[in-house]
C-alpha cells in the first residue's frame, strides 16, 4: 500500500525559522527542522551543529555564528540584527541550535527581536540536548517510584540557582563543561545525597559519546579536565537503571551519506 | 546540487522500539521515529496518538492500549507481556506514546521488561508534550533574566512532589486534566506568587490547539470542568512573553494527505 503523503507548511520568504537541531544524531531532527534545512537560503548556526546535519541544506549559506572553544561568540544583538536585515531581504532564514531553542538556547531573545521588528517566524522545537542524551544513554527521565519530577538546569554559572533546585528527584544540568565537581559541591551543600548516582554524558547521541558513572561525593572529588563540551550531568536514581538497559540498546545514529559531487566541494 | 543521503540505523526483526511520537503535529515526528513507523510489522501506541501519525504505517498492524476517555486501561504489565511477545515471534514491534517515551511515558519501565527478558530494543526520544506545547504557544522554556530553569512535573496526583518544586522558575505540569484549579491551589499553599502567569494549553500543535492566559490566584478559582485532556499548564513569568510573540509566530502544522486506496480502506 502506498504510504501518505507529507505536505509541509509553507517557509515563507522574509521569514524566520528558529530550529532545533536536536543533540547530534541526525536521526533526532524532526521533519519540520529537515524541510526547514531544505528550503533554507541563509542558516546561521552554532559551532556545536555537527557537519552531517549542515550538509542537509547544501542549497544555502550557512553562517557559524556560535561560541567555538576558546574562540569568539557573535553577541547576541549581532546574530538578532542579522536575523532581522536577511529576512528584509526577502530570505528564508534559519537560525539552526543544537538542542531546543528555548531551552538554554536563547530563542526567546530571538523571537522577541524579529517579533518587534515585525518579521513572521516560526519556533520548531527539537530533541533538547538533556532529553536526547537520557535516551540514548538508558536513563528514564522519569520512573516509578523513583523520580516523578525532572528539573534542567544551567550549570553555565554556579550560583543560587542550583541551591533552589538542589532537592528535585531529577536534575539535567546543561553546559556543565569542565565543571562537574564544583556543581556537585554546591548540590551536595544545599543538603543532597552523597550517594546519589551521576551521570556525565559527552558527545551524546554521536558515535563518539562518554558516559561515565559515579555518585554524587565521586563527582565533587574527581578530575573533569578531560571533560569536553558539550557535557551535561544527569543526578538522581534513576541514573542507577542504565546498568540494566544499556546492554540492550541500539544507538547506532543515522548516517548522512554525500553525494559525490558534495564530496568533491568539500575536498 | 543534490542533497546527500540518509541512511537509517537497521531496525531488526525480534526487537523493539520504544518511540516518541510528539506532541501531535506530524511535523514534529524525528526521522528516526519516520523510519520506525515506515518498519513496523506492529505498533501498540497511544489513544492519544493522532490518526494522521498512525496512516504514516499502512503496512502496519495497529493496536491501540492507551487509556481512553472513560474507558480502560492496558495494564502496564499486559503491554510488557506483549511487547516481548511480538518480539519473541520475530516481528519489527514498535511502542508509540504521545511526546517523549521516558518524560512521564512509563519508557522505563518497558525498557525494563525487555532487557530482562533479553530482547534488544531502542528508545527514540520525542518532542516532550510540554516542549512542544510552550513552543507552539510561543512561550520560552528558559530565557536570561526571567528563568535559569525549568521542571517538569505530573498533575495526575496531587501530592509533596508539587510541594518540592512549587518555588522553581518555571513549571510544566503535565496530564493536568480537569484540576488546574486544584494544582494552582497547592502550588499557592507551598507559597507560590499568586499573581504569577499560567498558561493552560490543550491540544497544543493541533489545528485545535486552545491556549487559556491568567493568573496563578484567578487559576485556583476558575472552573476548568471543560478543559479536556491532554491539557498541560506552564507556570513563571515567561509565561508573559506569549502576549509579546504570538501574533508573528507561523504555527500551521504538517499535514498528512492519505493516497486515494487509503481514503478507500478509512470510508
Amino acid at each position: 500500500m502506498l504510504p501518505p503523503t507529507l505536505l509541509p507548511p509553507p517557509f515563507h520568504p522574509g521569514s524566520v525559522w528558529l530550529v532545533g537541531a536536536g543533540p547530534g544524531d541526525p536521526g533526532l531532527l524532526t521533519l519540520h527542522a529537515l524541510h526547514a534545512l531544505s528550503q533554507a537560503e541563509i542558516i546561521l548556526h552554532d559551532a556545536l551543529v555537527p557537519e552531517e546535519i549542515l550538509s542537509l541544506a547544501p542549497q544555502s549559506r550557512l553562517e557559524a555564528v556560535g561560541k567555538r572553544a576558546g574562540g569568539r561568540r557573535t553577541p547576541q544583538l549581532r546574530i538578532n540584527q542579522r536575523l532581522i536585515a536577511q529576512a528584509r531581504e526577502g530570505r528564508r532564514v534559519v537560525r539552526l541550535k543544537g538542542g531546543d531553542p528555548l531551552i538554554f538556547g536563547r530563542g526567546g531573545e530571538e523571537a522577541l527581536a524579529l517579533a518587534a521588528a515585525g518579521i513572521p517566524f516560526r519556533i520548531v522545537p527539537g530533541i533538547s540536548a538533556g532529553i536526547g542524551a537520557a535516551a540514548a544513554a538508558s536513563i528514564p527521565m522519569t520512573h516509578r517510584g523513583l523520580a516523578r519530577s525532572v528539573t534542567f538546569v544551567t550549570g553555565h554559572e554556579i550560583s543560587a540557582d542550583l541551591d533552589r533546585v538542589a532537592l528535585n528527584d531529577v536534575l539535567v544540568v546543561y553546559m556543565a563543561g569542565r565543571q562537574p565537581d564544583l556543581i556537585a559541591r554546591r548540590l551536595l551543600d544545599a543538603g543532597r545525597d552523597p550517594a546519589d548516582a551521576v551521570a556525565i554524558i559527552q558527545d551524546a547521541t554521536r558515535p563518539e559519546q562518554i558516559v561515565r558513572l559515579m555518585t554524587l561525593a565521586e563527582t565533587a572529588e574527581a578530575n573533569h579536565t578531560a571533560t569536553r563540551a558539550p557535557a551535561l550531568i544527569v543526578i538522581g536514581p534513576v541514573v542507577a537503571l542504565r546498568r540494566h538497559l544499556a546492554a540492550w540498546q541500539q544507538i547506532a545514529p543515522m548516517t548522512v551519506v554525500m553525494n559525490p559531487q558534495q564530496i568533491r566541494a568539500a575536498g
